[in-house]
């Protein structure tokens, strides 16, 4: 299939502007062969238009119809076989095992949304049946379910080019939810984003979905994602990147005359605290293992791990030699984008020079080599600076004299999507208070793990208190994701013929409910 | 008892400001015998710090434990006897059957959040076992729970002082969740609110609650709002009351350094739709009934029907009559405050005076007598005035010229708490397209019914899209209304020791849980 660089506004191809975006391949170092035309405020507003529109029948197909949707794309995806692959590798530098591992994960996720809805429980359905003699007044017949809240807009990470992009899971649960998405393509990889947005077209036209329920607006400059916010036909807003980028778009969605809810997933430094007697035990692997997660994908995880801490003592400072070690084994691979390699390693640069911050890997203002910085508590709550995310495959070992000041660190920590304990099982026991902190922190708790690695399952939370996200009660990872784009209906006093199939007296959809 | 006038910081009296209120009595239009000291940002400060610390013990009651302190509320508010019956008529004008119903209702609301928590079910927890021999990689162990979301401000309302105020709604579900709260005290009724939180203070202690668990901040200034709003120690928001209110709390609560979710139930002109044929078949009953739902509480209600609409025609021009005459057969009551009453004077003034708008009842200047304005779409359209909330027992009849205009208005329709419509079997039918347009307006749609009434059931959905409220994703009435003060944790790869109760492998609680 041949690039064309337009914007796909529901099913059809638009190039009204004048300002482009050329494609960049990052295995090469070079400017790529394609151009692509910046979405105007016209195309964005016929996008809206046409997915406010499409919302009308959208929000009424059934749980089956949307369920074959996602079906068809998750098999245009697959169809765009190796020319997909090819072009996501281009433009991230990632490789080609990850990029399939991806694409995996995302056919994955469209049908594990597509199993999800396809019953029909997952609305939720709660029925308080009428209670005629009740005294001294009667209760109504009550029933509730969730519906699909509007037209989302959908910003994508750099990082993730088909699992966290287009087709990724805010898309897909949108869709699932019964939303019409328009999605801003992300300029890092544009032409990655057509490819799988045709793929999006071609299900929807096969499976005979309305015109506008996807399109894909391609832009750069900052104009084009804030106009698409403020659009009014817009309901929702589903975005995964920098805590800049999330937080300019939060703050123009409250300030709207209507304001709607942002789902940014932004910034964390997701802290992993290793107790003393698991380093003694088991240093040699633990310190294999730490360096891989910090350096998986050169660091380009949400989850990576950015700090963790230890009690000071001979383990940990042997520990730290070891890890010290195992990063400076591994060989530095391409960043996403030259602007990503440059602010890694300007992280790195600012972070060196901190006073009671100790550098203990080498440094290279060229290349994206694994870092390891190690200070202490007294210094990172003096210097918050330390505790910024860096976006890369770096970490820095915080030491803390004794318990007491390691739960006082904790206690003062920002949101974070996880947070993770290494242990002996003795002393997890004695570490209750500790976890009990870090509850309050994250949106996920791991033991003995590392965060790197999120499965999409029914009980995942990829989420977390602010600033890791906008909205802690939600998870953009996992079916649950669903319900970011949906709210609660009661009908009162129905007659059963009106009601929706998932709240008839019969249940027809044969559905688990829960009755009042 | 006698009232003290004081802040209720915790288990603790205190006055530290200078700045008073003076309580009111609405049924004699006098000043009342009590002053109340406003709180200072030291006292709301304490109160906050208070509730941090109490978080860190409540947060890990158990269900039991909290439903018990719930319990003990409801039967404290019971034992305040008739002093807080009269308490609460004084301040608010409000009838003495009124108020013993309100307080029913408001320890019927306790008692339900309490069954709703005791046995556990509730924090819906979610089960993917562990899968060690997937290939390529194996599945770790995810258990998801809703856990609670930190220390909760609540702001009550003029309207409601015993269901939506210091123990309603709002912090009956905060308290359910795990959540303390600190009550901002409404100026309009602060002995019922000192009454009702000495209440609270007295279960807690009797229930081994934690100091902080609640307190009351009194107030009449915006800034002790704005400073509690503001305070980096509360987690969310709760908010009953005008759009102006809510709108201020929701500006300064997205703009905090750390962005916190606000619940503000605020505006709403709940339209009702009369289809032909059920106002030819029972005009007399309908209007007798609607001027019922207008003038109920001198239509102090949220869900008060502020417009409503039918098709021009013979009909409904007798039924303008019948409600014309029903509506000025029924007698003046006084309003909650001076103020509400001034400013629904005003509104209706403002009304009456709109081109192509015309008044059908007596309009006086110094009391709030119901009233009915009549009008068209093509008028409101142009005006929109109209459709602003004037507080009070009033209504505006509009009327469309077919049924497609009729759902064009509807379309236009900015998010109400309730739609309505009356209509025959026959009728409702072929109302589909009427009803689906709706849905997408609102939190509960009814049918032949009046959306004054909000039964507290599991089923309950009090809220709607903006400007409603500023989260159309729940509800403020139900036991759904807990899950706005709570947010989901995964627990990955967990020894059963340290899991929660509601997620270790056994099931201890016996509850229902999904597992994937």
């Amino acid at each position: 299939m041949s690039i064309h660089g337009k914007n796909i506004i529901g099913n059809h191809l638009s190039a009204l502007g004048t300002s482009t975006i050329a494609s960049y391949n990052v295995l090469t170092n070079t400017v790529g062969d394609n151009t692509f035309y910046e979405a105007t405020e016209e195309e964005i507003n016929q996008a809206v238009v046409l997915a406010t529109n499409a919302f009308k029948l959208y929000k009424n197909c059934s749980g089956k119809q949307r369920a074959a949707f996602l079906q068809a794309i998750a098999v245009e995806i697959e169809a765009a076989g190796d020319e997909l692959i090819e072009t996501a590798c281009k433009e991230t530098g990632l490789q080609v095992a990850r990029i399939t591992g991806e694409r995996g994960r995302t056919v994955g996720q469209l049908r594990l949304f597509a199993s999800f809805i396809e019953k029909g429980d997952w609305v939720n359905a709660i029925i308080d049946p009428a209670l005629p003699d009740r005294t001294p007044l009667p209760r109504p017949d009550l029933r509730q379910m969730q519906v699909p809240i509007g037209p989302v807009a959908v910003f994508g990470a750099s990082n993730f080019p088909l699992a966290f992009s287009v087709a990724g899971g805010d898309t897909a649960s949108a869709l699932a939810a019964g939303c019409p998405v328009v999605f801003k393509g992300h300029p890092a990889h544009p032409a990655t984003c057509e490819l799988v947005a045709t793929a999006i077209i071609a299900a929807a036209k096969k499976t005979n979905m309305p015109n506008g329920v996807f399109s894909l607006v391609q832009g750069k400059s900052i104009e084009v994602g804030q106009a698409l916010v403020a659009h009014h036909g817009i309901s929702a807003i589903g975005f995964t990147g920098s805590f800049a980028g999330g937080k300019s778009i939060y703050d123009t969605a409250v300030r709207r005359p209507q304001p709607i809810p942002v789902y940014a997933e932004m910034s964390s430094i997701n802290p992993v605290v290793f107790l003393p007697g698991v380093i003694s035990e088991k240093a040699e692997t633990l310190s294999q293992n730490f360096a891989g997660s910090i350096t998986l994908g050169s660091g380009q995880f949400c989850t990576n791990p950015g700090i963790f801490l230890l009690l000071k003592n001979e383990g940990s400072e042997k520990f730290i030699q070891l890890l010290s070690d195992a990063l400076s084994a591994i060989a530095p691979a391409p960043m996403l984008t030259p602007a990503i390699q440059r602010n890694y390693i300007q992280g790195i640069q600012k972070q060196r020079v901190q006073e009671g911050a100790k550098a203990v890997t080498h440094f290279d203002d060229q290349q994206s080599l694994p870092h390891l910085l190690v200070t202490s508590v007294t210094t990172v709550l003096q210097q918050p600076i330390l505790l910024e995310e860096v976006f890369g495959p770096s970490s820095i070992a915080i030491f803390a004299d004794d318990m007491p000041e390691l739960l006082l660190f904790c206690d003062a920590l920002h949101g974070q999507l996880t947070a993770t304990i290494h242990g002996t099982a003795t002393e997890l026991l004695q570490a209750r208070p500790l976890l009990d902190v870090l509850q309050t922190k994250v949106g996920r708790l791991l033991i003995n793990g590392f965060p790197t690695g999120v499965e999409v399952a029914h009980a995942m939370v990829h989420g977390g208190p602010y600033p890791a996200t906008t909205a802690s009660r939600s998870t953009s990872v996992g079916t649950q994701a669903i319900y970011r784009f949906t709210r609660p209906v009661c009908y009162q006093n129905f007659p059963d013929a009106l009601l929706p199939e998932a709240l008839q007296q019969s249940n027809p959809l044969n559905i688990h409910r829960r009755e009042g």
